[in-house]
């Protein structure tokens, strides 16, 4: 799958839309979509979480694939709206969502609508009292036990998200003096980054008894249960690729067992990274190189600023994620430190990663960077300009983001 | 001076400009200049540093002050001129300038221009030979010994910035080969939020007996000495302020020694966090408080979006910013996780601090959030709006930022 990525055509888009870019493949997405509907139980209806990148044009590409969208801000709303999404094909999460935010929610008739808190349900109440609507409504639920194997929990801990799985039936009294309220799903999510099938089986195994019960014990009927997600990509040296069919093999049966007991009740699964994170390129051209205190730097155009997760902030210690040189047959390896043009040191992309000898004017890529890349960094900082974004389709090759001039006044979108 | 931020005015701000806000008072600011001023030899030069904040309107008003500008990006230079910034006030830094970078800083005759590395040199001379100009160019050492107390380094090792003081001959031989430059400075920049006002004397005095050497030396006119800044501020427990009297004290020798000896070159120091962190306040609104596994959770409207610093990422072990609930007297008292609206767990912009009991429609404000806030922020994530930002000039309020009404389409800016 990474045979597209050859230097050759690395160099022709550097040279067509300039660098610093970011380069989608859409063959890579419509292969990770595809490999997930052969692996994983059929029940199983797949949500794109537009947080790993809300990028218009690819939210489309993927929402013609007949994949469903989970959003979780207006903006992104807008995005599915522009993507020609049906809001019966949306899931709206959470933790602070607006009185603003919940009017346009009830507004629009997003199908799969999820609270996250007692306070919530009464406000959503309150907003459809006003709107004199009913509203279908679903619940996160903080699971007791947490997951192991999780890059990022979010579950299973005292969290922002949802009620405690142990507060499920003061919860449910509440929603019935809730009159506009009808309680319609449970969501529940357990953690990210996950790579082992086993932990991620386990998890939806957990999840769809912890329903089926609260279903048996206060006699509800439900429209979907959210088995979240979590599917995760390797990064790092060390790691390696989720066994999606070996998912598929694990989850079989207690997806199978929920599905057959439960005929009108979906199960929702939400992917953002596996789907797009190794989709996506980051270019960047070499400006300078140089050695300080013995260690080689090649200083590029790109960096932190557009690609904060590659700069290993956030985790304690940092990992390289993988660095592309596309450049011609070089007799020399150096190990590089790989920075960025900003003003701080902590703009380094790659640290001690061997690449041939670089020079001004060469291509490097960071691989794997389809999700959390440009809009998880903090693009405002030192003022430079966003980069363009191609969207590779087929033969086609789509400017699906404009590069600024400057930054700020605009951060433009071609849609 | 805190006394500014008392709840009354607070929460006045939050209702007539809404939430989140970020809010800068400038008599703060000015006392921070004035500070300086008084306790740092006459002989230095003070730079503002763009990059802790850039919002224009507060660079031109820190610029009315008589500071000069230190700027890092076309898009700060930008920034610097509609300020009102003479290029004879602009010292333009930064390990990745663009060939186009280096045309407009020579076509616009910045004054301090300073380059890091060989290969930089070798293309502004290329880049002067088309423009026909001469250019005056200053080069940034990275120096042979580290500084202790920064909290972030960026000398004394292997660096993206600058040209090893090892390298000074070498360096020094090159110009003299390149027509078009003539070496008229040298700068340095050791380290960041050093709170210790001996480490930063000592760094002051390294530098200039390092200036001293070369120009003796090489037999240099320089019209200037840059030596950094680096004055931090306190953040966490345990950290105090920096006594900027004591950093007068202790390093009036050393300057008023180069500046006897060497009259006609300036000596410049930098200061971005600690002239603006203090004037700055992020307020955010309450939306929901639950209870998690006997965790008490603020929910707010606010988050790392906006001010990732509070959010602690980038640190290996997180620490609590200054936070402060601008509500009126209440019984009790909990601890809390506060956080933002991203559906992330990382989301978190204080843990565990102790609070007056929380509702919601309480503001709550991060202290110390004028540096490094909202542009060093991944403002794109999740796709939120971007806050106001309001200036405070006296009696003065002024919107100095407008806020979206959805992420994207336009950062705006109000000038």
């Amino acid at each position: 799958m990474m045979s597209g990525w050859d230097s050759e055509k690395m160099i022709g888009l550097a040279e067509r839309y300039g660098t610093p870019l970011y380069v989608y493949d859409l063959a890579i997405v419509r292969e990770k979509i595809r490999k997930i509907r052969e692996h994983i139980h059929p029940a199983v209806c797949l949500f794109y979480s537009l947080k790993a990148n809300p990028n218009t044009t690819l939210v489309r590409k993927i929402y013609e694939t007949g994949t469903n969208l989970e959003i979780c801000s207006l903006y992104e709303l807008k995005v599915a709206q522009m993507a020609g999404c049906s809001p019966k094909h949306m899931l709206y999460l959470g933790p602070g969502k607006s009185r603003q935010e919940i009017r346009q929610i009830i507004d629009c008739g997003i199908r799969y609508v999820v609270a996250e808190s007692m306070q919530e349900l009464e406000v959503i109440n309150q907003v459809a009292e006003e709107t004199g609507k009913s509203v279908q409504v679903g619940v996160r639920i903080n699971p007791a036990v947490a997951v192991k194997g999780a890059r990022l929990q979010m579950g299973g801990a005292a969290r922002q998200f949802g009620i405690d799985e142990q507060q499920f039936d003061e919860m449910a009294a509440l929603i019935r003096r809730l009159p506009r309220i009808r309680l319609t799903g449970i969501h529940t999510y357990h953690g990210t980054r996950i790579l082992s099938a086993q932990v991620i089986a386990e998890n939806i195994a957990y999840i769809l008894q912890f329903a089926d019960r609260v279903i048996e014990r206060h006699r509800l009927t439900l429209d979907y249960v959210g088995v979240g997600g979590g599917m995760g990509v390797a990064y790092f040296d060390g790691e390696s690729d989720l066994d999606i069919a070996r998912l598929g093999h694990l989850s079989q049966r207690s997806i199978e067992a929920f599905a057959a007991k439960h005929k009108g009740t979906s199960i929702l699964m939400e992917s953002g990274r596996y789907i797009v994170a190794e989709a996506g390129m980051y270019l960047a051209k070499v400006l300078y190189t140089k050695v300080s205190q013995d260690v080689h730097f090649a200083i590029t155009n790109g960096g932190t600023h557009h690609h904060m997760a590659a700069g290993g902030m956030g985790n304690a210690f940092r990992k390289n994620f993988p660095v592309r040189a596309f450049v011609p047959e070089r007799q020399q390896v150096h190990r590089y430190h790989v920075s960025g043009p900003l003003c701080t040191p902590n703009d380094l992309i790659a640290k001690h990663v061997s690449l041939p000898q670089l020079q001004p004017g060469d291509i490097i890529g960071i691989a794997r960077s389809g999700a959390y890349g440009l809009t998880a960094s903090p693009v405002l900082f030192l003022s430079h300009a966003l980069p363009r974004e191609v969207l590779l389709d087929g033969g086609h090759e789509l400017i699906v983001r404009e590069r600024d001039e400057y930054m700020v006044p605009a951060v433009r979108l071609v849609m």
